[in-house]
Formats: C-alpha cells, structure tokens, sequence
C-alpha cells in the first residue's frame, strides 16, 4: 500500500491527482491488474472524469454544489453534512486498468480528488489488484 | 464468497454493516488485499461515510429523498423508481482495503447499506481481492 | 484484457450490456473473483440496476436529466457539462461478482452503459480480478 498526501485550497474543489499517483506507482512490475484509489475521510470522495479542459472540473464542483445546497434540513451538529452527502454520491474510491504500473485512462480521464469540506490536507491510497 | 442477512426496518434507512462485515472476515489471511462487498439488488446500495455521529446517515438519508422526490414522472408501475435512481446514484459495491483480514478504513468511515424499498430482509456478499 | 464495442442511439440512454459482458468472460476459467468493467469516457458512465423491466432504465436516465438540467451556469465551452456531471455521479466503473468465468448478478440486476452525450461508439474494458 502506497499513500499521497493532497492539500486543498477550497472548501468546494477538484483537486487533480493523476501525476501523483502514476508517479507512486512508477517501477511496481504488475503485469495486467487494477489500481485501486481509496479516500478515507468522509467529507472528500474520488471521482475519474476529463483532465484537459479545467472548466469541466469546475461544473462538476459547481453542479454538486447546486445539487446539494448548504441549507438543509440537517441534524449533523459540525454544519458539513452537504460534503458528507456530496462524498456519498461520488463514492470513496476508483478502480483504474494497469498494465505493468502505468495507468491505462482513457484520453481524456484524470483521477480527482473531490475535497467538499477543505481546505485540509487529505491523505490517499493506492493499492495494485491482479 | 461469504454473505451477510441484513433486516431493514423503513422505507429509506442506512444501516450500518461494518462489525457484520469485519467479523464475517475474521480468520482469513488475505495479506494485502481488498474486500468487495456487493449488494445483488436493485433498490439499495452501499456506501461508506461517517459511523461516529448517527446523525451524518440520517442526513445522507434525507438528501437523498429530497434529490429524488416520490412524484415523478415515471414510467416503471410498481412506485419504487425513486429507490432504484437512488441505488444508481449510491452505487452497488464498495471496495475497502484489507491487511490480514482487517479492514482498513479511515477513522470516522463506516460502511453502510442503503435501504431505498423497505423495509426488507437484503442479502450483501462479500469477496476478497489480492 | 478484453473489451466491447457499444453502439449509442440518443443523447442520453442507458443500454444493457449485460450478455455482451457474459460473452467475453465465457471460457475463461477463473475460479472466484471479480469482473472489472471499465468506462474510458468523461461523457459516459457504467451502472447495474434493474433489467427485468426496461421502464426502470427509462426512469433512472430521466431522473439524472431532471437533476443536472441542461441549463447551468456552465463554463465548459463544449455544452456537454452536465453529461460530465451525470458520468461522475454514477462512476467509471462496476465491479460483479464472478465464479469459473460466469457473472454473479442478483436476480433482477443487469449492468448498463450510461450514455450522456450520444450518439457515439463506445467502448467498454473488462478485467478479471481474482
């Protein structure tokens, strides 16, 4: 098991990590598995979707936000049950193909981190599957 | 394969599984790996988030009923189409590391099943992944 | 590895892949493990739900266009935003159950690519993981 270390900067963000982890993962020799990504905190998530243009990171952030407004009703006390919801819907982990350590994402695919109660600095594993 | 029975009490309800889960585990000797836990149905899913405070699941709960209200359109006869835009959403399987049978998750997660049609007695199945 | 070719027909649609995937793993002999599906599109996503009644795909693909309206306010210049934020929500990837090669779904369950931005060819990746 290899772990990152991410700082966010926001309260909301997508925080792209797809260097870091194909660095971790650089000289593991696995011959056809997966990569599996796992967040342990419950108020950030995981999610795989475009790297080339920003501003598509920027909707998805805006549109979970929109979707999951501040206003509740809520009865969690710390004020953050939206990120909590938020992390539920976009989950805790992703699975990536790996052929012999390099990642196998499609032309456009970068992993994200989804920080939804930042800024903090958050930790991430990484772990190969065959 | 090993499966847990689980006995859901309302219509929309997060139990939580996570002791089920660890002792179902206890005795195998997995070394580093993941374990796969699959919900076989189309109205519940499964999620990790926050154990220590019940009110975060109670939170999680009511967002969902709030982000897929009862009335709809919808075209499937049987009423329960909210339930299986939720289970959609929630996904049906979460992976969490494992060192020797233990699960690794993070301070505050817990995993939880998600009832979207009860209550119901569900069966989640259980697999290890190296 | 091996991998499907999915012909989409509207701009949002969920097909059922579920006999495609069953044909590509038979003869592969695999004891108990896990089929991995991999989605490499940002405008695209994969889910399992209900099969038996084509009217719950139906619903659960009109419930996502409800939740993340085409109108934004998006920056993208594509115009495809919501179709990235729909993919993110219900994920790149599934996970199945899979004993001797043969897909280990519950009784009503069936997997779906979900189409946000069609129509196109899609390609959808499978692994064995085990």
């Amino acid at each position: 098991m290899r772990s990152l270390r991410v700082r966010t900067q926001r309260r909301t963000e997508l925080v792209e990590i797809t260097e870091s982890v194909a660095q971790a993962l650089s000289g593991t020799d696995t011959g056809e598995g997966a990569c599996f990504v796992y967040c342990p905190h419950t108020t950030a998530g995981l999610l795989i979707n475009e790297r080339a243009d920003p501003a598509v990171a920027h909707d998805i952030r805006g549109a979970l936000d929109r979707l999951v407004p501040q206003d509740g009703p809520w009865t969690h006390a710390e004020g953050n049950s939206p990120a909590h919801v938020k992390a539920s819907l976009v989950g805790s982990s992703v699975l990536v193909p790996l052929v012999d350590g390099a990642l196998q994402l499609g032309t456009w695919q970068g992993i994200f981190l989804a920080e939804f109660d930042g800024p903090r600095e958050r930790v991430i594993q990484l772990r190969i599957l065959s």
